[in-house]
């Protein structure tokens, strides 16, 4: 694969990379200024952009003066549409149901997209749902899904929709056809240290999202030690410009700040976070994951207009995973994007780690803290995350930690399971939860495990 | 000629690239937030960057988050140090003289260098005098030279040390040997709308200065509307870090502030102010001109050793141009880079304008404003200047405007001559004229023509 930062337009040759070279140097000293790029301006620039016609460098440049100056509504809103203007999008809305995708800001054992794709499909809403890849010590659904064998996330525009189409859901990648000026921008700003940029980071996401043809998004914003915006603050401020942005463009949007001071769930790793989206639609899932996707889900529910108050919606879900239908439904999206369906009845299809060791508590006390960077990073040194994105991916490794901030801890008694390919893996996962999992004579408390509800109508202290 | 800008580091193909952007970007996120660089980290990065394996767009991010948050003196000075070790240097240290440089922030009609360059080597300071070329409203040095039928400015260095050795001074460009890094780095920053950043310019001049092998330089700080930093304390703040820097690597700085709130002297354009520059070093030059180059020259022949005192300095000065001392070494310099040494008897030898009128009052009134700005807009309208760095310039074209702020004109009095190629360049030399020449009620005083001096000691008030 080419990395979206190797095109032509890195070099100054062409007297219109020139000429565009002037325009684009002019909206940059603008945006370094403190002053407004025009929609129409916006336009021209990304459309120049995704084209090849405006190099790198100048892109860099106006990607590091918003990260300073920033974007106002507007200018968020005409970036959106610039970018999602500069590919193709999903055509459903001939589709008579609500299409309502998740996003999560990513963390670290979030595996709450694999169990709300399928639940919600069968509950009558579809989920066109794009996801991403790992990236430094956030793990990313793709990765996950590509842990079951034969599973394909790239599938073309014309077969997820046939797919949405036929079984409510796809779960696909940011194909080469969706929003490729965000695609070459998202590139480029990694390798600029200019990701972190509520304005970028909303345009980014929402050109995605309404490539999807939504008529809702729910927006899981992580908070605290482990998330990517860890302060609240920042959190409620990326929630809220989302809102503004998907009120300007016709796509409701609801979020809820959710902790990640902390992994959810158990299972860190792929191919057993699979394993624990598959027990979680079989009933069987951990306490936190399972609030935290009823509480996404009942959003997505109401928003797709399948359910009319967030406790129908519940019970809804409740019987769809106590009936089977949930986990029937994502055994059908398997097998339609080539991967084994038999996973679902037996996760030992899914690939094993050659080590399975535990890991005991190394002294009495109580669980400080479960350091989720700490354990995010242990996955990568195990072979199970990326540090560039070239890297590649091992499913097998990863960590199944039981112990929970608070616990009370006796030495010896086992806190967590290592999967590792090798003696030295195990080694190195030993010493990653020896770091992560902190254990004093006490403890705070932890984040609430989901602290507010934001929506066009304010912020409100969440209750479930 | 290659862009700067076209290299193979701007697509991120290789290892080895995608190993330095790891480093880069790290240095990048850690000025964003406000931190420091190393001097090691500084002489990695840049050797990187000269050696095509760092990108531009990393480069470029990285000089937008400095505009924000600025570099401090050690900083700048490594900065300085990584690029002026980029190349080669100027071997000079030999010569039993001093060897001082002026370096002018840059404005319209400024041509003190072509005056001060013979005038000083003829006292006995080396004067290797490296200049740049015009770009946007201001004029450059080695245009208003290479309007001299044959002269060259593209001496190797070998060829710049035998002329400083044999006749004291050179007159050439940033050659490909000095300080690559910089030069690339410079046409990054004029793509980038990051040129404006004190400590950026600071190490920008001062690294190719120092490859001059100079015991001593002055810096000209222009101030006013057509200065490139207008305001006076944007000037101040540079001369002192031009002074900084200069201390930490042994090379004293003395810096003048100077009014670009008009033109400097009378003619504008390339080879009007060569004609200008030979009147001025045949004693014939106008007053403002005259004193801001006895002011600049006094400073260097004090900072090489050739004078103990002002008062002395400008003796010498008034001797060498009186006596012929100093246009005969004008001409020897001329001939010696392959200039016609007769166009100092006989002006009428450089490139003339075909088309020569003279522009009247249009009322009567006080001259309120002779805005710099727009004559050297209008000077690059009669193609006599640069829009961008590949653009020809015709040497011939310009304007001599002998109104000056505060004079009392009556309507049809002439003002000034516009040079042109045809006559749509005088009709566009009338309009800039009419523009730039403000004729009102009564006149604000213009600028003090020189109005701080900024050494080691720290600012004072000018007094001459």
């Amino acid at each position: 694969m080419n990395s979206p930062l190797n095109s032509p337009s890195n070099t100054a040759s062409s007297n219109r990379v020139t000429a565009n070279a002037m325009l684009a140097r002019t909206l940059i000293e603008r945006k370094r200024d403190g002053g407004r790029i025009t929609p129409a301006e916006w336009r021209v620039l990304m459309s120049q952009y995704a084209a090849d016609e405006v190099p790198d460098y100048q892109m860099a440049a106006l990607a590091m003066a918003i990260f300073f100056n920033g974007l106002d509504r507007e200018e968020t809103g005409a970036l959106t549409d610039a970018m999602l203007h500069s590919g193709a999008m999903l055509d459903l809305a001939h589709l008579k149901v609500g299409r309502v995708d998740k996003h999560s800001t990513g963390g670290v054992g979030d595996k709450v997209s694999l169990v709300l794709a399928p639940l919600i499909a069968c509950l009558g809403v579809a989920v066109p749902m794009m996801s991403g890849r790992g990236l430094g010590h956030t793990g990313g659904t793709l990765d996950k899904l590509e842990s079951i064998p034969g599973f394909r996330s790239d599938l073309s525009l014309a077969d997820a929709t046939r797919l949405v189409e036929t079984l409510g859901c796809a779960l696909i990648g940011q194909t080469r056809e969706i929003a490729p000026a965000d695609r070459r921008l998202y590139a480029l700003r990694d390798a600029t240290a200019t990701v972190e940029s509520i304005p970028l980071i909303s345009a980014s996401i929402m050109s995605k999202k309404l490539a999807e043809g939504l008529t809702g998004l729910v927006l899981d914003v992580k908070r605290g030690s482990g998330a990517f915006l860890p302060e609240l603050d920042r959190g409620l401020t990326l929630a809220r410009t989302m809102i503004d942005l998907g009120a300007d463009h016709g796509c409701p949007v609801v979020a809820l700040l959710t902790a990640m001071d902390r992994p959810l769930g158990r299972a860190c790793g792929n191919a057993i976070e699979v394993e624990e989206s598959i027990m979680a639609l079989r009933g069987d899932g951990p306490p936190e994951l399972m609030a935290v996707t009823y509480a996404l889900g009942a959003e997505m529910l109401v928003l797709g207009g399948a359910a009319a108050t967030h406790e129908e919606a519940r019970r809804q879900m409740e019987v769809a995973i106590s009936s089977g239908t949930a986990a029937a439904k994502f055994q059908q999206i398997i097998e339609a994007q080539g991967g084994n369906p038999a996973v679902v009845d037996d996760p030992s299809l899914l690939p094993q780690a050659a080590e399975v060791e535990l890991y005991f508590a190394p002294r009495d006390g109580v669980v400080a803290a479960v350091e989720p960077k700490t354990i995010g990073r242990g996955i990568t040194a195990l072979g199970g995350g990326r540090s560039r994105v070239s890297d590649m991916v091992d499913p097998s490794v990863g960590f199944v930690i039981s112990a929970r901030p608070g616990d009370i801890v006796r030495a010896g008694e086992p806190l967590a399971t290592i999967f590792a390919r090798d003696s030295e893996g195990v080694v190195s996962g030993r010493a990653t939860l020896s770091a992560a999992i902190r254990i004093a004579e006490d403890a705070e408390l932890p984040l609430p495990l989901i602290s507010h509800r934001v929506s066009s109508g304010g912020i409100e202290i969440y209750e479930p």
